[in-house]
């Protein structure tokens, strides 16, 4: 039997950096890495493969490289049940392994719903983290005119507007009233959809879908206000639900949510077994409430806790919660939101104040490249505290969503957001007199005076 | 006799913003400020006015109009004097204004050693915020060939570089051994002179000045190397130093480095009147010393605390010391500074680690406008607090480096910083597994694990 200090089951982001962070903290431990596929995509990447990326084979993320140089054993395989008591893994090979700790890095799987009729017809697609299926979806595609989308999150929106770009006539489907309308506020979901409208989109919102039509192939979208829609192809993007098959296999305890649930050290409670990336448990991190986010920047978060704590807990290196930091961009406009958005917040109890600015990237604003920039934050009225900031600009945005979500990260006030200090310069930012930041700062700061006067 | 409730003298950076956060918050009081020209330039764009910006017209602050927005007099004056015990101003028109809380925002001007020979000839020019002199210079230099720029801080990498740009000949001469030498350890100094030199300039380093030679202009420079470089003209960047006449004409306190005194409040020592930015004392955040550093960011946020203070002292509304927080750009590669160098820890005593990591700032990086992306982060190895970083990449790392600079000013350790979550985006950032700042901070935790186990 072979035996290893650490098991991890998944190579993607969530597996790689708690089985790299695990090695580099406890390096006289042994590793192995147990994955399905020899190639690891980058999770984000998957919707640019259908564009400007081109093919899965320029979507690798380097886990093999990063695994052989850090000492780390990797097979190929599957594991298909654990002896919890005896700590053995059963692989599909038959091989078995016995393990010290074990941690579950199993990742999400898209939802295909069972109430969609034609869900299972040929020209019908999810988005999985799965090379050979996207490999031969993307095949099938290029041969496609006309693409429906159902479900204006981030990856619909990124992949209709990535096919649009490829030439394909896309029209993408969505239930709420305005697309990404789950991560951001209306101010901001509704400049991302005439965005997106203008790059040649066809956006359909406030409606859903209510069957797929075709005899052996998609032919058509139902609409449940009775439109149908003709289409050569259809792309399920309805969100993701953690895998969690083999822990449920193990008979480890899944949450309301069907997440692993864990504790802040992302250990399950089984002791020797811990959790990490989107199959595992959330809680948010301003509304403490579990939270279904699934993102990998979370995933390498909790990774590196996992690998840190490993063999020996500290208290300075726990999980402290998820806080859903998204950013994404169409074509040169970049749009971000860190913590809770208006909607959330107000929608969760919280009694705020928001505060607004619109500004530009660059100053001189008569610089080549500026872009306007306008920045959102959600602030709690009594408290002073950041809970949320939302973004939209230039491609700098990326970043400037990190800024804010380091500083909700440190419950930081609005008083010591305006007294703290930034860097300008003209070439890459706003100015210091008038970079949004701090002038949508200024302005929930004169809200909560005027409130406390009132 | 004209009376405000609030006088301030400038109307830059520091003036505006000091103003109009006092009116913001102190609606019913009456402010005006008083200020020489009537077109206040963007200070950080003065350098791109020779290039990018192409003229001093299209580098105007809007301080005229956020004035006027704000209910703000505008006086185009300038303030000869001060009756402290009367509290009055008298302007040199004659006029006399009767204020109850003062704020002096009389910024700083460029050096011009006096031990340097040659330094009054025709053709030697300084970089003044001075809108009349630098459009005179702007038209003196459109008739030059060769151009040298003496001091190679920021403003002389910028001119030089724009000047360039522009089709000049440019030589830059300085002392230290690298560019920007005073700003970034050789590492990015290296990489930021390398760059310039590509782009066309010549640079001289390790070498000073020791006279410019001519008889009514200029014609060359002599170097202490005795070498003789042929010039029309000379540009002079060799720092600036805070505008402090009419404090002195006051009477004001002014400290050892030449600023004035202010306490955390940015009031001086007398209790009416209060000092901001370049003119008003400052103290290192992380080293506690008196600082020279001179930066609009920094004058802005002065200015905040000095405006939300006027009539109401709050105590968690004061400066918390300056934090160096830098940025510049030459072509599309960006270079950013937060907090301390290697350098200047190590010589202020600190003991500390250093993390590097060298990265790509989208994912995957098959994408056509990936930029490498460099982070260095300096941590204290007893506490583990980051005291210090710097970059370099593309045109994301202005912002980047304010989220450098505001887990400075948390005073985050590298524990929360890697157990905090970022966000990430295939066209905006690099990946989540790869992103530098995390990356940078797991080489830093490694080597304070591996100091605590010899």
């Amino acid at each position: 039997m072979n035996q290893t200090d650490v098991l991890v089951v998944g190579s993607s982001a969530a597996g790689l950096v708690a089985a790299t962070t695990g090695k580099r903290v406890y390096p006289n431990k042994t590793f192995t890495v147990v994955t399905l596929q020899p190639k690891t995509l980058i999770p984000c990447g998957i919707p640019y493969v259908f564009g400007s990326v081109g093919s899965t084979d320029k979507d690798i993320l380097p886990a093999e490289k990063m695994f052989e140089t850090s000492g780390i054993q990797i097979i190929y395989d599957e594991v298909t049940d654990v002896n919890r008591k005896e700590k053995i893994a059963v692989l599909k090979s038959g091989t078995e392994i016995s393990y010290t700790k074990l941690i579950l890095a199993t990742g999400s799987e898209p939802i295909k719903p069972g109430w969609l009729p034609g869900r299972d017809l040929k020209g019908v697609f999810t988005v999985p983290k799965n090379k050979i299926y996207l490999d031969e979806m993307h095949a099938e595609l290029k041969q496609c005119k006309k693409i429906i989308t159902i479900g204006a999150g981030f990856i619909g929106v990124e992949i209709s507007d990535e096919l649009n770009k490829a030439g394909k006539e896309v029209f993408l489907i969505e239930k709420l009233p305005y697309i990404l309308g789950m991560a951001f506020d209306e101010d901001i979901a509704v400049k991302a959809q005439e965005l997106l409208i203008q790059r040649g989109v066809t956006v359909k919102t406030g409606h859903g879908v209510e069957a797929i039509q075709g005899t052996d192939k998609v032919e058509s979208v139902k609409l449940d206000n009775g439109e149908i829609l003709e289409a050569d192809a259809v792309i399920l993007s309805m969100g993701y639900k953690p895998n969690t098959h083999l822990a449920k296999t193990m008979g480890l305890l899944v949450n309301s949510q069907g997440f692993i649930a864990v504790d802040e050290y992302m250990r399950t409670e089984d002791d020797s077994i811990l959790a990490v990336g989107d199959c595992a448990e959330k809680r948010d991190f301003v509304t403490r409430k579990p939270s279904p986010v699934m993102l990998a920047s979370t995933a390498c978060a909790e990774a590196r806790i996992a690998g840190m704590n490993l063999f020996k807990l500290s208290a300075i290196k726990t999980f402290s919660g998820t806080i859903s930091i998204f950013s994404t961009a169409l074509g040169n406009t970049g749009f971000g939101v860190a913590g809770l958005t208006e909607n959330i917040a107000r929608k969760e109890g919280f009694d705020i104040v928001t505060g607004v600015f619109n500004g530009i990237d660059r100053h001189p604003g008569t610089l080549s490249d500026t872009h306007t920039q306008f920045v959102k934050l959600i602030v709690g009225k009594e408290s002073g505290v950041i809970l949320g900031g939302e973004v939209y600009g230039g491609l700098s945005v990326g970043e400037l969503t990190n800024t804010i979500g380091i500083i909700i990260q440190n419950r930081m006030s609005i008083n010591s957001l305006l007294t703290a200090q930034i860097g300008t310069h003209p070439l890459l930012t706003a100015s210091p007199a008038g970079y949004p930041l701090m002038k949508a700062a200024e302005s929930a700061s004169s809200q909560i005076m005027f409130a406390q006067l009132a």
